[in-house]
């Protein structure tokens, strides 16, 4: 479409009138930041030519994304996720450092105070699903070992729920737990299954519209921490699903995909378990954090 | 800020594979937006180096526009206002035709269903202010006059409220009207008084945040229809407001800044009608509409 030179320049006047708005902004980040909003904000109204119709539509669904979210549904969390914002935001603060393991998006579905359980337990608590061993062992980015790293986990059960979806009080499938004085853990959780987000709201809606699936790769999650290192959020999935090039949230990284090798009945399990009738499987997730500082 | 080449190609990868996850929308013009926002916010988040914490600032504050969000109180609107993309919205649909009357901001108070009153009628009903003649005359483009042209228009009272602001049942400065046989149209409202967009909460906060004021330009809202022509949705200001150059929302054009002179006490009023120990004030206001299709 071709806009005529004197109405770009009634355009770009007003969206210059704006940015220089946030002059008086004493906070130079927050006025950075006000004034990059508005010259994107203001660069596609005029690139797309929106129309009213269109700006009623979009004021229209941020309203409902409102009132769909409460303490327990958070859908703007959702449309940043499913505009793979979450995870530009997460790749901008994750600049590669070395051979430190890659954080991926953080999720709605993370809850303080998850219970503790010895190296070897079980976060399952309940949860149902084919068990699967994890293990690993955490060190530094240059190889050190990390005794007593906090390493939370929590993960969807084979019905594709986290325990806060089930409307009751119930924790299951999370626990945190602490590496050792060689820096390893293990645990057992269950094998990770897909699960597509939570779809009947807006953004279900705007998925529908376009054309995508809600549906995410099968993962587990883990955030790994220790006063000496810098915190890491991330997932890893399971090699073999078809769903790793199409995650409704673009969390998949090639590095962050690894081997559940899945147990005949019968294996004999690391810790004597013994698991009648089902198979299970089992991963290993070695995890180095990066500096403080990095 | 400087990132290296291979951080530079993550966020690009990242970014591209996010723009094409709306190949297969089958709504060339909904994929054509998506696509284009999506490329906008990833070079906002990139450019800014948007943190992680300031991600979960911004997802609270769109939470908190929800919350506050009910049939009476439009957060997103008033967001969409102060940032200058409303402004920017009606501009782009607004491209310069001729001498046609130029459009600003429709705002969040317009109601439709407003009472009908005859030419030289009142829009009052109650509201309280200086009395304000208004008359005009509204036209094609080309300059034709145009009979029975619907002209609805509203106001804030002396208190800087609108009607609907009282949180009761009233209507008050608000009302419809159709031009004579002679495209003519007078009306008695209110002399315009500036008053803040309600600003106790969340965009409220940004703008305090921002060092910028929550007032607006005194102002009179006008919207004019007639099957044959396009819409108008304006404003007339009043000269010599000092709030002309730092309206909140943008709204102020030059070409509908009007002089609203100022009677003494006992001028004899064009319709005969008696104000006994007040002022009041005239204003003129000749409409222009541009034709359906431009």
């Amino acid at each position: 479409m071709t806009v005529p030179p004197e109405q770009q320049a009634r355009e770009a006047e007003l969206a210059h009138r704006v940015e220089r708005s946030f002059d008086a902004c004493t906070n130079p980040r927050l006025r950075m930041i006000m004034t990059a909003l508005v010259r994107h904000l203001h660069d596609l109204i005029r690139e797309v030519r929106l129309t009213e119709h269109e700006w009623t539509q979009a004021i229209d669904f941020l309203t409902r994304c409102g009132h769909i979210t409460d303490d327990k549904r958070q859908e703007f969390i959702l449309l940043s996720d499913v505009l793979g914002s979450s995870m530009q935001t997460v790749t901008v603060n994750d600049q590669a450092c070395g051979d430190a393991t890659e954080a991926t998006v953080f999720g709605p579905f993370f809850v303080e105070g998850s219970p503790q359980i010895p190296v070897g337990g079980d976060i399952a608590f309940g949860a149902v699903g084919e068990p699967c061993w994890l293990e690993g062992t955490v060190t530094g980015a240059a190889g050190e070992i990390i005794p007593n790293a906090r390493i939370e986990v929590w993960e969807a059960d084979e019905d594709g729920l986290y325990d806060v979806q089930r409307g009751d009080d119930r924790i299951a499938g999370r626990a945190h737990l602490f590496t050792g004085d060689d820096g390893r853990y293990s645990f057992w959780g269950l094998t990770p299954t897909p699960y597509p987000i939570p779809h009947d709201g807006p953004v279900g809606q705007l998925l529908r519209a376009v054309g995508r699936s809600p549906m995410r790769a099968s993962h587990l999650h883990f955030r790994v921490s220790h006063p000496d290192y810098r915190t890491l959020v991330t997932h890893i999935f399971v090699r073999g699903d078809q769903l790793l090039d199409s995650d409704a949230v673009f969390g998949v990284r090639p590095s962050l995909v690894k081997d559940f090798v899945r147990q005949p009945i019968g294996t004999p399990t690391p810790d004597g378990r013994v698991i009648p009738d089902k198979t299970w499987s089992r991963a290993q997730f070695d995890i180095a954090l990066a500096p403080t500082d990095a």
